[in-house]
C-alpha cells in the first residue's frame, strides 16, 4: 500500500494507473500536478485523483512515489522543476517511451540520476490521449518495462515493480540501450511508417477518393497515425539512433522488394511474404 | 432471382457471396467449381454450395451467371478453359483485386472480352482465406467497384450490380485504371509495407524478443501481413505498374521524415505527423 502517489501530468497513461491503483486498492491517495488546471479539474471530477496541486513543491510534498507521466520531450523540464524540491527517500519513476533520452534528462537536472529514479515504460497506449480516455484496464496482462541503473536502489524497484504489478502488468527488465533498440522496431518505426503512408495519400489529389474505397486492412493499419503527433515527435527526436538503424534496414528490404516487384521476380515476393506470414501468425499465439 | 450461380473457385470470396445470396433468396442453386476436390466437399458440407462439378463444361451448363473468384494469376488459365464452354447468354463476373491484369486475361482468353463480361473487384475481405472463413455479412455495406468496358452490355452490368446490392454491398462504377490506382494506394501498398515490416524484424537476430515487446498497435499494423503470400504475390505482378508509381512516392515521403528524424527538424515531423493525423481522424468519421 503506498500512502500517498503523486502523479505528474494526469492523461491517458498517469490517469490510467491512478484509477487502476485506486481500483486495487494499493494506494491511499492520488496527488495530480501538470500544467492544464481544466484537465486536472476533469481528473478530479472522474475521480481519477483526489486532489491537485499547481505548485510543484506542494503537489510532491509528503509523496512515496511520484510517477511523472509526460512526453518524453517534456521530462527534462518537469525533473529540473522537481529536482529543488524532493525528498531523497521519495521514488521516482516515469513512462517515457524511450529510456536513454529519460536517463540523460534526469541526468541533467539531478547532476546525477538520483538512486531512488526508477526509469519505466508501460508497453500499454491506444490511439487516444487525455485523461478522460484513461481507464483502470490499461495495464491488465501488458508488459512494463524497467531499465534501472548499476547504482539504482534495489528497494526502489521493488516498489515500483509492486506498483505495476497491482495494476495488472507483468514487469520485466533489460538495459536502456536494449530497451530503446526494441521499441525502435516494434513501436516507433511502426508509427513514422504509419504516419507517412497516410500524409502520402493524404497529398495525393485524388485523396477524398483514395480514402473512400478503402478497406477495413487499410483501417488496421492506419490507425496509429491517429496517435498525438507532438508526442511522436518527441519520440523520434528522443530515440532518433535507434529509429534511424531500423529504419534503414527497413528502407533496404523495401527497395528489394520493390526491385521484385519491378522485375516480376515471383519467387522473390512470395518468399518474402511467405516469411513474413509466419512470424506474423507466429506472433497471434 | 438468378435460377442457377455458378462460383469458379469457392473461397473465402466466393464462397461468402454464395452464403449471402443463399440467405437473401436471391439465387436458387449454387454450383461450385473449383481444383481442390476436399475445398469443393467441404463447401458443400457447410451449405455454401448446392453441389459442385469438377468438370468446367458441367459446371458452366445452365449458369445464368458465373462468379469467378480465383487469385488474380490464375485468372487467365481458368477464362481460358471456361471460354470453350462458355453460352453467349451467360454473364460472367470475377472478383480479382487488380481489373487491367483480368482484363488483358480476358482478352488473351476469349479473343476480346465478352460483351456479357462484367470486371468487378468487391473492397472486402479478412487476412483469413478458403471456405470455412467464409461467411454471409463479409459484403453488409461494403463497396464494390465494377469497371465496365464501353462494349459491355448494360443489362449484365445491372444484373451484377443486383448481385452484389443482394449481398449488402454498396455497388459503384468507374475505369479500369483508376480502380488499379485508387487500389495500389489504399491496400496493395499497405501489403507490402507490412509484410516488409515484419520480415525485416523476424530477420533481426533478437526476433523473439522483439516480437514479445510489441503491443496492440503493432499487432493492428502488421495484421494484414497474415494475408495469403500467394494471392499478394500475384496482385504485384499484377499490379505493377501502379504500385511502383505509389511506392516510389511513398519512398520519397519516408525518405523526407529519416531526413527530419536525422537532423533533429522536429518542426518538419509534427508538421508531417499532424497532416496525417487530421486525415486519419477524418477518414474514421
Amino acid at each position: 500500500m503506498i500512502n500517498r502517489l503523486c502523479i505528474v501530468g494526469v492523461g491517458l497513461i498517469g490517469g490510467s494507473l491512478a484509477r487502476a491503483l485506486k481500483s486495487a486498492g494499493a494506494v491511499s491517495e492520488v496527488v495530480g500536478y501538470g500544467r492544464d488546471v481544466a484537465q486536472l479539474q476533469l481528473a478530479q471530477e472522474l475521480g481519477v485523483i483526489d486532489r491537485f496541486e499547481t505548485d510543484i513543491a506542494a503537489a510532491l510534498r509528503g509523496a512515496a512515489v511520484v510517477v511523472v507521466a509526460v512526453p518524453v520531450g517534456a521530462m527534462e523540464g518537469v525533473l529540473r522543476t522537481m529536482a529543488p524540491h524532493l525528498d531523497a527517500a521519495t521514488i521516482v519513476t516515469d513512462v517515457g517511451s524511450t529510456k536513454g533520452s529519460v536517463v540523460a534528462a534526469a541526468e541533467r537536472a539531478f547532476g546525477t540520476v538520483p538512486p531512488r529514479f526508477v526509469p519505466g515504460h508501460p508497453i500499454a497506449g491506444t490511439e487516444r490521449s487525455g485523461v478522460a480516455a484513461s481507464f483502470a484496464e490499461l495495464y491488465h496482462k501488458r508488459r512494463v518495462i524497467l531499465t534501472p541503473l548499476p547504482h539504482t536502489d534495489p528497494a526502489a524497484v521493488t516498489t515500483v515493480r509492486g506498483l505495476w504489478q497491482a495494476a495488472g502488468a507483468e514487469v520485466v527488465e533489460m538495459g536502456v540501450q536494449h530497451h530503446d533498440e526494441v521499441l525502435a522496431a516494434t513501436s516507433h518505426l511502426p508509427h513514422v511508417l504509419a504516419y507517412t503512408l497516410v500524409d502520402t495519400l493524404a497529398r495525393m489529389e485524388e485523396h477524398t477518393e483514395i480514402f473512400r474505397y478503402a478497406a477495413g486492412g487499410f483501417r488496421d493499419f492506419t490507425r496509429i497515425a491517429s496517435s498525438d503527433p507532438g508526442m511522436w515527435h518527441d519520440i523520434c527526436l528522443a530515440n532518433r539512433e535507434a529509429i534511424l538503424k531500423v529504419l534503414d534496414r527497413y528502407s533496404a528490404d523495401l527497395a528489394a522488394v520493390r526491385r521484385a516487384v519491378e522485375c516480376g521476380d515471383g519467387a522473390a515476393l512470395l518468399h518474402t511474404f511467405g516469411r513474413a506470414k509466419k512470424a506474423r501468425d507466429d506472433f497471434k499465439q
